[in-house]
């Protein structure tokens, strides 16, 4: 496993033809974004990855420059394997509610299956870095700033479609789901196993609450019920 | 503002009598819990310190011996001051929901007053090192515990006396209490100025949710509804 179980995306090149700079790069990364989420930005340093993969310092450069290049790009490819794993995916299904559970649902599934190798991306990032300035700092608000805003978004759409209640607004909404995500990795953190399981049953409460009248209140007793629903759903579509 | 506005407090000496040794440690931990507030536990170096503070790294060498035992002094400082300021102030009032309430009213002031000098402590500090090894990780994941099991306790009193429905585990409750409370800070610093008004009605209308019919839920509609029945209560008693 490189870094947990994500491959850096080959961009929009898409093309199987690398050249050798393109794969010394994309490697480069790979051990760079294995020990950025297992121990924070800072401890990705040239000297660090230059002995892990077995390379000149000199060389390593050439590739990135400087610490903060490397980092940046870090930081960059971290953002795409996220984005790739959880806000496109969730975009591509129906918008309304059903959008609203998918962000969320694949959020914990980005936890789940280890698509990072540790915990820190990206609310371990966004911690340490935002009350800094300077471009890492800038870089990392824009990211967590994008994730916020596709949730809201998503929140939005299903206040337009009536499956979501207008009583909160999609701000507000939005913050309450992201800390729910996030509380539940914190508890998973300290090994209190059993919350994993209880997450999703807390988040379909949850939208429970929020949900106005059009769905049945059964649909959201369990993980099972909701998905028979969906899929009730989808079929009369 | 040496480090937010806390202060390293005394420990169990109790005594305003310092030696110049005991004041020079002081000013170095001050030193090192605004970095690490800041910036995180891997920004706090020795050498970085020593010119902070204008002291000789020899000079600094003497007081902790290394980075490591400089990085546990600076959680422990750290910790005391989380502790006095939210865990043993919580813990001074009456058991039972008000303390629970008093728990995350008390978080919530400690990011609104600056307790620390940045958003750090102690989520940033314990999603980077929790899944590592060593001193660090387990002195970082002992205080996340720490709060964890407070909280928790306050959870269980309250459904003792009957104040919190038994309908959810202790811990479930607590998971969810502790990811509002990071949620909105979460919001909070990415510059979402409302949520911070928001957080207090969202976490009574969590505590609506989880209250036995004991108590009003019109108590539950707003912060000076939630003291008047408060006061009303404590005079009752």
């Amino acid at each position: 496993m490189i870094f947990g179980n994500a491959r850096p995306s080959k961009g929009s090149a898409g093309s199987e033809s690398f050249s050798q700079g393109d794969r010394t790069r994309r490697t480069i990364l790979a051990g760079a974004m294995k020990i950025a989420a297992c121990e924070g930005l800072g401890a990705v340093t040239i000297g660090r990855l230059a002995k892990k993969l077995r390379m000149s310092k000199s060389g390593l450069i050439v590739h990135f420059g400087s610490k903060q290049a490397l980092e940046l790009a870090t930081l960059e490819t971290a953002n795409r394997v996220f984005a790739d794993a959880v806000i496109r995916r969730a975009q591509a299904k129906r918008a309304g509610i059903q959008r609203v559970w998918n962000f969320c649902d694949l959020w914990l599934q980005h936890i789940e299956q280890h698509i990072f190798a540790g915990p820190y991306f990206f609310t371990g990032t966004f911690l340490e870095h935002v009350d800094q300035r300077g471009p890492i700092a800038e870089a990392v608000t824009a990211i967590a700033q994008e994730w916020f805003n596709a949730l809201r978004k998503a929140v939005e759409e299903a206040q337009e479609k009536g499956e979501i209640s207008r009583k909160a607004g999609p701000r507000q909404i939005t913050w309450e789901l992201n800390g729910l995500l996030v509380g539940a990795q914190w508890a998973y953190l300290l090994k209190h196993s059993d919350c994993w399981r209880e997450a999703r049953p807390a988040l379909l409460a949850q939208l429970r609450e929020l949900a106005t009248g059009e769905i049945p209140s059964s649909a959201f007793t369990s993980e099972r019920n909701w998905k028979k629903y969906l899929q009730r759903k989808s079929s009369l579509a």
